[in-house]
């Protein structure tokens, strides 16, 4: 099914949102370890560009997104010079919701994208699944594991990866139905991704956590 | 020297032995942490393909080994999905001992047959040896790493990464003599540096430690 | 413009130095976390080989440099051997000050030689510098990482990477220029930037660090 406008652009123009979304992720990561301007700079770019880069890497994507089209580097960079600045004059501005949509677009466009490209390339359907769900998380886990703290994707019991991961099966349902092209296909999956990972949060559900039974008394004392 | 049989369909089947064995050892440090059933996912992947991918993207192999057949994927992803039910109800059924052997399989398999895949490609001794190495290692590494714990490679004195580095040179002397073919060669290998592992392992043996004189004064006090 | 000598011969000879002054960093790591023998090794190899082997990756350079030429590989494994003898007699022998220069020469030599790499395959200009501070700085960075430790590079206001950042832009101009051949313009640029790392960290510069406003106090208390 061939699409109605170069696919490229399409995903290059979800990419911007997506990685705005996660470098603010990173900025905060930065506030909250009181990093220095390069510090920021890195929180920054590894929450932006991790999930992409190995995605990349992975599927043998050259060249990579962040040279053929340099605006995106540019775009982060600013954002980093501009956080430097804003966050010493605004102290608690941008609160717990705003971080949660923003993430949670970075989420739906990455995920989906990423299992759309997997799929483009004829992987089965579980790695692009997988593929997906790297693609959206791995840059936060980067962010995470660079500022030495336990990743909010594993001690966060809010669902988040879990929702990328059905998500991403219900593109390749569509994919395979043919009912929308792939563009509408993968922007409607990260849509409805980015929805399910907000309104979940915000109604508090939670994924039960492993224990051995006694856990929740170990947890108190 | 041309095996008897195809040399991908072995290796594969020794592939499903190591890669299992780390994904018990991403379930046992799941455990250990309290993870979700994500964080569950997350820390299996990762200790069970880690290694296997990053050998993968070193030497270039494509598509990937867990791309090519899937059946791994998702007998890692049935065994996330049964932990999170066993492991709540059975509490500390599965004793060190157990740990000790699953995990010294999948450390003879990926050290040999990433040494191996490597010295097929022309690679020279030294970076065929560490290639193993890395291979047996680095999804422990990423386990750990993602837990926001110091690894078990760096911080446990109980010989590991060190049999591998021996065996692998065994390994190239045994393919360089053609005693063995190139599958015997890496299968008996595999099995010696389990065996060693086991033992050495059973036996307390202990790597020396690096200190400045004073170090057991300060650990104590 | 041509070289009056092959370029990959003198760039291996500047790879040298920067990969022994990274090794020796990851040995100090290791005396600082008291690691045995196999952590040495892994400290010194991913400090030494992290951040040139990720270059390679991304740029798609094969074979690696440690695999073109193994005697890097053999050197910092002998390093590593010796630093398990050399560092249990001699105590606090290897100062602040030595670690600092040496390291600086890392710096330099990987962030000028990164970038001219990038340049030559006709990358943009910004992925340009960002490569050559990632390929002088992911080493540190996942020695520290692999310690569980924060990495120096987001923790220390020193600059650093800043100062790779700022020198990689006057690389590209000086291989805009052409008042130089490429090999002395990234000879120059890589010792101007380990002279300004040395000469900065001497003085005591340090960069602003993100802070709220009641920072320091919070700090205090």
């Amino acid at each position: 099914m061939p699409l109605p406008f170069d696919s490229r652009t399409v995903f290059f123009t979800l990419e911007v949102l997506g990685t705005f979304a996660f470098a603010l992720s990173g900025l905060f990561a930065a506030r909250a370890h009181r990093l220095d301007a390069v510090g920021t700079f890195i929180a920054a770019f590894l929450a932006a560009f991790g999930g992409g880069t190995l995605r990349d890497v992975l599927l043998y994507q050259r060249p990579f997104y962040w040279v053929a089209n340099t605006s995106l580097l540019w775009g982060v960079l600013v954002m980093a010079l501009l956080a430097s600045l804003l966050l010493r004059i605004s102290s608690r501005w941008l609160s717990g919701g705003v971080f949660l949509v923003v993430d949670a677009i970075g989420l739906g466009v990455f995920s989906a994208t990423g299992t759309q490209i997997a799929q483009q390339q004829g992987w089965p359907m579980l790695p692009c699944v997988l593929m997906g769900v790297i693609t959206a998380t791995f840059g936060g886990l980067l962010r995470d594991m660079v500022c030495n703290e336990k990743p909010i994707l594993i001690t966060d019991p809010s669902p988040y990866a879990s929702i990328a991961f059905v998500g991403n099966w219900l593109l390749l349902a569509l994919l395979h139905l043919q009912w929308l092209d792939a563009f509408w296909a993968t922007a409607s999956t990260a849509a409805l991704i980015t929805l399910a990972r907000v309104v979940l949060a915000w109604w508090g559900v939670k994924l039960p956590q492993l224990d051995d039974g006694g856990g929740e008394a170990e947890k108190t004392s």
